[in-house]
């Protein structure tokens, strides 16, 4: 069987099975970030892959990409309340790639890494025929406050930081014209909620997260497979960039696709125990990142969105690669 | 500037220029690890990356591919004297890839991770065009007992662990029959040396280690450059793999370009404080792994070369990307 034909999540899955074979401790595996055993903390480590191929748009400038794999994989520590400790990237380079170029990427990768608390600690460069990087992020949470995909429990709100959208509707600005300086920006110098997350994991009042890098529905249909639970979510909360508005508007795509089913929002999804929302306004107030309930927790095993009083399945797609 | 026309050693010299711009603590990123403090540890965390385009012969099996990723991450580990905690891998996959093959890919790498005393605990995989993996490992080590690239004194011996001149003869072999299996194994089912590794930083005699990716001459220019020292290698002295010198006789090339010119071979070259080489082989002596002194260190920063009763200077060549 061909990739192509199987698409990512089935390649994932024979994956994980080859692995369990031989391992008891793979349930850190259905995380962001592996989970390394070490006195009271855990060390957590994770790898992002971004390609010319699938990644880059034409009009991207190397600093934007720099930024933007630095920035997706401080995003899978920041799912796990963690402190990034460093990030370490391989850079598969073309040989006709221009040194200014190189170091404008790597400019971007830094500022990337400061602007968040951390920075580039090591890397390594090789020849390839398209611009290929690799980023690792290595971090620490204390095991009393890490925050797992797993945990959800029926009647915990459902909630994501930031706005959806904003993503999706770059995508499409860039279809309709790929030389857009703001589709770009928004879909490469994404924000990775460190600081939310740190903070998120001292409150104790979240039982499980994730970031949304395949969409907001991908993310619940996977935190549903493992949880086991339903999950009930309310298209009117759902918070809307204004991009996606407008893209809506002015090219005619419904705003449930770009909110609900594109990745690329890199924001934090969550669930809180009920009655103890408060600890999370109250705990995230002066980072002004807008928090929001979207929904809630359900016992039955079934994931449903609601949307102008109708009661439908939330579909599961979102971006696969290989398909 | 192209970076087919720096090379990979300006280049990287370009990036430190960068990264040093914002930083003080940029003697870690001369070794084969970064080395993040941790209490009375360091958290070592380095990554590699191989590609179709220039490390992986035709006639190569997906299970070896694995397996060589993993080990030249982990040799990374080993120069430091680390004890690897983890593995995690961004998988750059043609969509045309078969499920067999990654799987078989996925299993090399997890059996050499195995071998090595650790676990693959996480990785993502992404539509590329050509074959790209990254490698990441993460081990730790008692500040103690740390060995790094820098530290080497005049009157120091330098030794190395194993054989050198396999890779050479390898892909020497190949350039004559791209389908000799034997070739092929030994160019890509490298053995890290990670035990050996931990071993010699406990002696406390190391002065200073890294590991051979790139030829011994290479990386004795890059200790000299680092350690402000001259290196004295007797030719004579050098191990060399029995396949390097059924190479150099049936396809007449040079013993000396083999042995010392030729990446690949990934022992552990370190320096070793005058008159307590007993410790070494003391040490080791368990393991059955050859340790040998090819030369010593020198106050003159100059590398030279005995071989035949002649002394000449030993070139600064290997292998090198983008050129």
């Amino acid at each position: 069987v061909k990739l192509g034909d199987m698409g990512e999540r089935k390649a994932i899955e024979s994956i994980r099975r080859i692995l369990r074979g031989t391992s008891g401790d793979v349930a850190e595996r259905y995380d962001d970030c592996a989970a390394l055993d070490w006195g009271e903390h855990y060390i957590l480590l994770t790898t992002d892959m971004i390609s010319k191929v699938t990644h880059i748009p034409d009009a991207a400038a190397p600093w934007q990409v720099g930024w933007h794999v630095a920035a997706v994989n401080l995003s899978d520590i920041a799912a796990m309340g963690g402190e990034p400790l460093g990030l370490v990237f391989s850079l598969g380079l073309p040989r006709n790639y221009d040194e200014d170029m190189l170091l404008a990427l790597v400019e971007g990768m830094n500022v990337c890494a400061r602007t968040f608390g951390t920075s580039i600690v090591g890397g390594d460069t090789k020849e390839v025929k398209d611009l290929t990087i690799a980023g690792c992020a290595v971090g620490r949470v204390p095991k009393s406050e890490i925050m797992f995909r797993k945990g959800a429990r029926p009647g915990d709100v459902i909630a994501v930081t930031g706005e959806l959208g904003r993503a999706g509707a770059a995508y499409h600005g860039l279809q309709n014209n790929p030389a857009d300086e703001n589709a770009v920006k928004n879909l490469l110098e994404v924000v990775p909620r460190i600081k939310e997350g740190m903070i998120l994991s001292k409150t104790n009042a979240v039982t499980s997260c994730m970031d949304i890098s395949d969409g907001l529905s991908s993310s619940i249909h996977q935190l549903s497979q493992l949880n086991g639970k339903g999950y009930e979510i309310e298209f009117d909360r759902v918070p809307i960039a204004e991009e996606a508005s407008e893209t809506s508007e002015k090219q005619n795509i419904d705003l449930e696709e770009l909110a609900l089913y594109f990745g690329g929002d890199y924001e934090l999804l969550f669930t809180v125990r009920d009655g103890e929302w408060d600890k999370i306004t109250d705990a995230l107030g002066d980072t002004g990142t807008p928090v929001t309930i979207v929904g809630r927790v359900l016992e039955e095993k079934k994931n449903i969105l609601i949307k102008d009083g109708v009661i439908k399945e939330l579909e599961y797609r979102g971006f696969e690669h290989f398909r």
